[in-house]
């Protein structure tokens, strides 16, 4: 089996894992958990459910405990689309060719069913304990989960970048543009890598090397980002090009220059990997997984 | 020292308790926890956080591990109400005579900040962990919190309010109108009742039985509303009177007149009260807490 097949293969399995711990749509509250699941089966790619799993069966994990935080993953990088797709945020209307929450269930739905799915996340997660594992590790994981969605990681990271979206290119120097990539989007990859290690029995040590193996692969995804934007097409892509220089976006491109930019990306992919090296277990498919999120074409 | 006072005590203990759990607004994400902090700290009469720690104590708890809980369920209310008053769902930019979050920090600030609350909610209520306490009751009670908060709570009910909203008198029954109130008022009393209980020690019977006390005085509480929207004037309410009218809202008033709904007021806190009895421990001052809740003038 390739690269490819195995990662569909896997993307099967996280999808059957997310669906199974969604709420049934029934009973008086039956829209917003419609507007929920609409979104939470918009078919991504479960890259950060993944990645945990990986992590997870790397430190020995074999158990349905990874389960529900898998799934707990997935909803809080999926409200925080919803939220980031409405009016007062970015306004987008469409995501892979679907219509956004809101612009399907209305804006206050689109408020609420982010709100919703953001605690389901917590309720899901909680689900864990009654699983006879160690509660110990269950309750370390918890706090990383929410340590790295909050204003420490995720949001902190996101409230930077809507805050200064509509200020001057000089205006982000290389510091508050680091601060926003590493939280925006590394720390929701660090924590499935760091959950997974946590679960799967790791020591204190090991838990912050897959923490680093996030940070630099996080980093270096969304710098890809900003070279995909500049040497990409719009058939390619699936989205409009250029867009960074239309709307005046400091980027690692615009901060280096699109050569410098995929030096960046290919180092940072080398040392996550020669990381990923020094640690026991099986990592190989999780090692090309690395690769496949940072050299991606789209 | 009288009611009042002795309310006004409890109401600067429960501010102490709060504010030390507010982030500091500090760093990079300085902005969003500015703005989390302004919601926090806009002067409520923090009716959750007292109930529960009233109800730790009637059960004999007398230590620091329900200070996180106390803090994290005052933050679950505030970001319901900065989510409430935004554009997409109330439009409100005033709250008690003090501009609303999105009012001052803008309406991108305020979904963000209120998502940023929910999550530091449950970042604050693990640091009950740190405690030397029982773990499977903090466990308990983090489930109670996430589930009150949730689609089979305050959201849940929240939801189907704002769904009907622009829905004719008729359009709402009974058995609806009740699902509003018991989930998205009740809900959110219930869940400080039971969290005090579960962490003071009080065994399942008891729990369930603050779980009633709650459901009962939060259907007071939201009927009481209903009442002085068309009782009270505004001078006395601080707000316009006849609104539900005006808005073609379908309350208890409307569908059993302001007798009958006052009747229902009185036979709801006396049940609570009754309940209350049944149970051991000093209970003089919520039994006159709850009773204040459902008999208050505005």
């Amino acid at each position: 089996m390739n690269f490819e097949e195995e990662l569909q293969k896997k993307i099967r399995k996280a999808d059957e894992v997310i669906t199974s711990y969604l709420p049934e749509p029934k009973g008086f509250p039956k829209k917003i958990i419609e507007a929920m699941n609409y979104s939470m089966t918009a078919g991504g790619k479960r890259v950060r459910p993944i990645l945990m799993f990986e992590s997870y069966q790397m430190f020995g994990g074999t158990k349905a405990v990874i389960e529900p935080f898998m799934a707990a993953i997935e909803m809080i990088h999926t409200q925080s689309l919803i939220h980031d797709d409405l009016p007062a945020i970015d306004n987008d209307l469409y995501r892979r060719g679907r219509k956004t929450t809101h612009a399907v269930y209305g804006e206050a739905m689109g408020v609420l069913s982010g709100d919703a799915l953001l605690n389901y996340a917590y309720e899901t997660a909680m689900q864990a304990f009654f699983y006879p594992d160690d509660t110990g590790r269950t309750i370390q994981a918890m706090k990383i989960l929410a340590e790295k969605t909050g204003i420490y990681g995720m949001l902190g990271g996101q409230s930077v970048d809507v805050e200064n979206e509509k200020n001057d290119i000089q205006a982000l120097d290389k510091e508050l543009l680091d601060y926003i990539y590493l939280n925006k989007t590394a720390a929701l990859l660090e924590a499935p890598l760091m959950i997974g290690a946590v679960l799967g029995g790791a020591g204190k040590g090991e838990v912050s090397c897959m923490e680093q193996i996030g940070t630099k692969v996080g980093l270096a995804f969304q710098i890809q980002d900003d070279i995909l934007d500049v040497t990409s097409t719009m058939e390619e892509l699936g989205k409009p090009v250029f867009s960074d220089e239309k709307n005046h976006k400091t980027t690692y491109v615009t901060l280096l220059g699109a050569e410098e930019a995929a030096r960046k990306v290919q180092s940072l992919t080398e040392d996550a990997v020669r990381l990923l090296e020094t640690l026991p277990g099986e990592k190989g498919f999780l090692s090309q997984l690395l690769l496949y999120l940072a050299f991606r074409k789209k």
